[in-house]
């Protein structure tokens, strides 16, 4: 790792073993070095979670010329941490998160442990995407993505981001991808989120599950609507959640 | 609870026994119907994390009049969307997550926990405030932060807050706080992260720690400033993550 080939750092929520973060290891190793942490088994849904309560391990599991692999025992946000510190011998040029098996538009940002590792990076100072395919199988098809995931991490190594951005990019499961939207997040909420059960001793339980409910189907710049039309969504996301525009009225409270 | 007092949810994520979330309880008594859902043991640190995974369970274990108190087994931003499921008769009037143990401002927003439940409790269309007090021990004094947290939730409950905008409010850990500051997120990066530890059969394992880097400690508009000098900061906090100030930008990429 002491060339001048781009260091780029991958870490997933769907753990090491899943398809979509060896595809994209795959598809990101003609563009430089790749060290990979990821955690050694599914954490879905784990947002920017950090452990605080245990200590966080790793193994180095795969080495090959310009490819490192480790697994970690701690979160998406853990793994780009723990690399940074331990096992990276410089800053890396890119983080990427991915390719999630889900879709993590619209609110699903807020949850998605993909846009975890992305934020982490971004927080670090890094350029930092996540990539994110509409399909949740297993095995599905991540080859339509390949060309617009190279292009992408390509052009932000070239070009950089500006500093507290990252993006969040999404594809929709087809073959054909008609082209890139650069869209806003979709304004939407889960509805119909848990599904009871009932125990044999009598206890009831709670699957999470849920719809999406697009409170606006048919406004062109959401990523929803690019999803939905082919397109892939690439949403530029900021790390300053500050909300700005009500600070006066807030003043005007006079706590 | 079918009357028509305010109906007030609470959460956290120190878990259900935390002194935080049992002062919160007491100080917004008086506002309101209280029906509290927090996780039964603790999830610092869980952003929004959601449980796909497994199922979730909840137990009442606290009856009186004008207040239900449930433990549940899974994460904080769980703890609202289960609680609007499966034991509230009408949409509270207010979310409110805390009161944490520990700051929650500047970058801490994307890993909170106590924010987990604000934002979940914001993603779903109710009013939602998060209070922290920058101190983390379990005996920590709240005190202090009583008649603030009340005169808050009081006013959002009379006035509302703009769809997709919520509070974080952090107190510093004094006994006479000056007043309140609406302010920004603070610009900083964790540093120094991990404390590396050998294990007797030779293993490295690793602490998660670290010490904030204030970028900008002179400005007076950030949250981290109002802490420092004694100052609760109010910083309102938007779910719309999108950097609408780079999408020409990107356009001009031309992917």
């Amino acid at each position: 790792m002491k060339n001048k080939k781009p260091l780029i750092l991958i870490s997933n929520d769907d753990g090491i073993m899943a398809k979509g973060i060896n595809e994209l290891i795959k598809y990101l190793r003609p563009l430089g070095e790749i060290v990979v942490m990821a955690p050694d088994s599914p954490r879905s849904g784990m947002a920017c979670a950090i452990t605080s309560d245990c200590p966080v391990k790793y193994t180095l599991i795969r080495k090959e010329p310009g490819l490192f692999v480790y697994k970690c025992t701690g979160t998406p946000a853990d793994c780009i941490k723990l690399a940074r510190f331990a096992v990276l011998d410089r800053e890396p040029d890119l983080v990427v998160g991915g390719i999630n098996h889900g879709d993590n538009s619209a609110v699903n940002v807020h949850y998605s442990g993909t846009m975890g590792v992305v934020i982490e990076g971004c927080l670090s100072g890094v350029p930092s995407i996540g990539y994110s395919l509409c399909d949740h199988r297993l095995d599905a098809n991540f080859e339509p993505t390949a060309e617009i995931i190279r292009a992408v991490a390509k052009r932000v190594l070239e070009d950089g981001l500006p500093e507290g951005i990252c993006l969040n990019v999404n594809f929709p499961a087809c073959e054909d991808i008609k082209g890139v939207k650069i869209c806003r997040q979709t304004v939407g909420r889960w509805t119909h989120e848990w599904e009871q059960r009932t125990h044999p001793n009598g206890s009831d339980y709670f699957w999470l599950t849920g719809d999406f409910k697009n409170y606006e189907p048919d406004d062109e710049a959401t990523d929803n609507w690019a999803l939905k039309n082919g397109y892939a969504a690439i949403t530029p996301t900021k790390i300053d959640v500050t909300a700005y525009e009500i600070m006066d009225q807030l003043k005007g409270w006079n706590l």
